[in-house]
């Protein structure tokens, strides 16, 4: 059977993310684990086949433990992701009404994206912090808070009423979960795809420069960067880079080879992007141009042509 | 009198920062703001001459909150930073034993920063998620929980015992601080700089290569680079970049004007970095360099020399 390790607790967006990511595959099992670490432990150590995990959010930035994992240890790839609105959805206790709400709880990410909607709609509850929005609707459903601000997928799982949804102070925030599996057979190109790697640019003036400017001589569009220190404080920086396109591209292949010219760099996967936004290409730097020019230099060799 | 806003509550690293950068000011009143968002409003409002708010972490990454606020609303502007390291102290309630201890207390992201500490020292504690450290240190000292992990300030802000000091499982964790006023005089250049700005490049490949471009062939420094959406979705992007040097310096404002041409650019700041390190000028980057290229051009133009 295939089983899908996930950063739990259950009831939470990303256990939503795995079940999206698992796809028609209806037998799937979805196991949660108590932190993104051990989540992709799961999937290096054989348990599990895949870890869903979330990689960034447009409102808190990227998910460093996420991408501290990616870089370390045994090498993991993305063979899909996807891309949730952080929508949520406002539980009371079962026979709680609106109006004798006193306490509302939840992760403190979550209440300070919903802060707006609370002081309009809720302003004389107490806020109460808790380990993530599942362990709020677990408390009230408990009946130790009146009211959890939780992911839709926790008011069926805590059998909950809910008494409000698609609550978000900022409407287009989203978070982007990534599917991790070890490495193996590559999704195929779509035209829609993404590419990420993580490279370790020498610590001196202009190598980042350098590597961004290997992506953009051959027209590729980033689609994210994210610096992160190398140890525990700010000294040495690793690079995790995103661009349009897929290894199985020949204009994408000599990219990263580029790259890997010029310093250690992992392969972190090539996917069809959730967004369904098509790669632009520039002109004279099309997959066609890299195999003809390719094809030209081989012809020189054999003194075919000049 | 000179009064400092601070991201509060009381007994947070944050509060340590602004006594810090505070300085010899021992008449300087710290005024503790509910958020970062309220804290920068003060010093905009001109309710305070200053605002101290986190930055960066280099465990949990930007502080998406602070680097939003810059970017958007009345310009504020850097004069100082501070680098703590993030070392925490286990305070316990008034005559609770550590071998009593059943629960212990922090803000998530510290929980998550002495989570090994804890198995090791207190296995047998259940972990409670409060608002911020200093609210767990209020309710340890209240009798609501047994034990709280905070910063070392709060032990003497609620006069409550330690029973570790300097826990960290993250050696090297660090918090950089900016101390914000309204744009003004400027600090004087020390050699030993950081000169910070906000650049909204223009959404199309290559782009954000191009502004790198345009320090690194001036021989400039990177010392931090983050992307952040600029509206609640994941589509454009504005990039806060830091970089050695200070804006007084010719090679400085020359690149300043680039970037300046190329895109809309902020200005931040140009102040002492805290760790101290000179800036690394490249061979003919230097600003004596820039000066007699440019006394050069002018004497071409007088027609004095070719």
């Amino acid at each position: 059977m295939y089983r899908i390790a996930y950063f739990g607790p259950e009831g939470t967006f990303t256990e939503q993310a795995a079940r999206y990511l698992a796809g028609g595959d209806t037998h799937a099992e979805l196991v949660p684990y108590e932190t993104i670490a051990q989540a992709m432990a799961a999937v290096r150590d054989g348990e599990t086949s895949a870890a869903c995990v979330p990689v960034e959010n447009s409102v808190e930035g990227p998910v460093t433990a996420t991408l501290d994992e990616l870089a370390e240890d045994e090498p993991l790839v993305a063979t899909a992701e996807a891309l949730l609105p952080i929508h949520f959805t406002v539980l009371a206790g079962s026979g709680v009404r609106a109006e004798e709400i006193g306490t509302v709880a939840s992760h403190p990410h979550a209440l300070a994206q919903v802060r707006h909607w609370l002081d309009v709609n809720l302003p004389s509850a107490r806020h109460v912090a808790t380990s993530s929005t599942a362990a709020a609707a677990l408390a009230v459903q408990q009946g130790e808070y009146d009211a959890a601000v939780a992911a839709p997928v926790a008011a069926e799982r805590y059998g909950l009423p809910s008494i409000a949804t698609e609550v978000a102070d900022v409407e287009d925030a989203r978070t982007r979960f990534l599917l991790l599996t070890r490495p193996g057979t590559l999704p195929e190109p779509t035209g829609c795809d993404r590419t990420s790697v993580v490279a370790a640019a020498a610590n001196r003036t202009g190598a980042l420069s350098e590597l961004l400017t290997e992506l953009a001589f051959r027209g590729i569009n980033l689609t994210r960067l994210d610096a992160r220190p190398i140890k525990g404080g700010f000294g040495e920086y690793r690079f995790f880079i995103d661009f349009e396109g897929h290894v199985a591209e020949p204009r994408i292949g000599d990219a990263l080879a580029a790259l890997r010219r010029r310093c250690a760099v992992r392969f972190l996967g090539s996917h069809p992007r959730a967004d369904g936004v098509r790669a632009s290409i520039q002109p004279s730097a099309g997959n066609e141009d890299f195999v003809s020019a390719a094809d030209w230099v081989e012809s020189v060799r054999r003194g075919d042509t000049a």
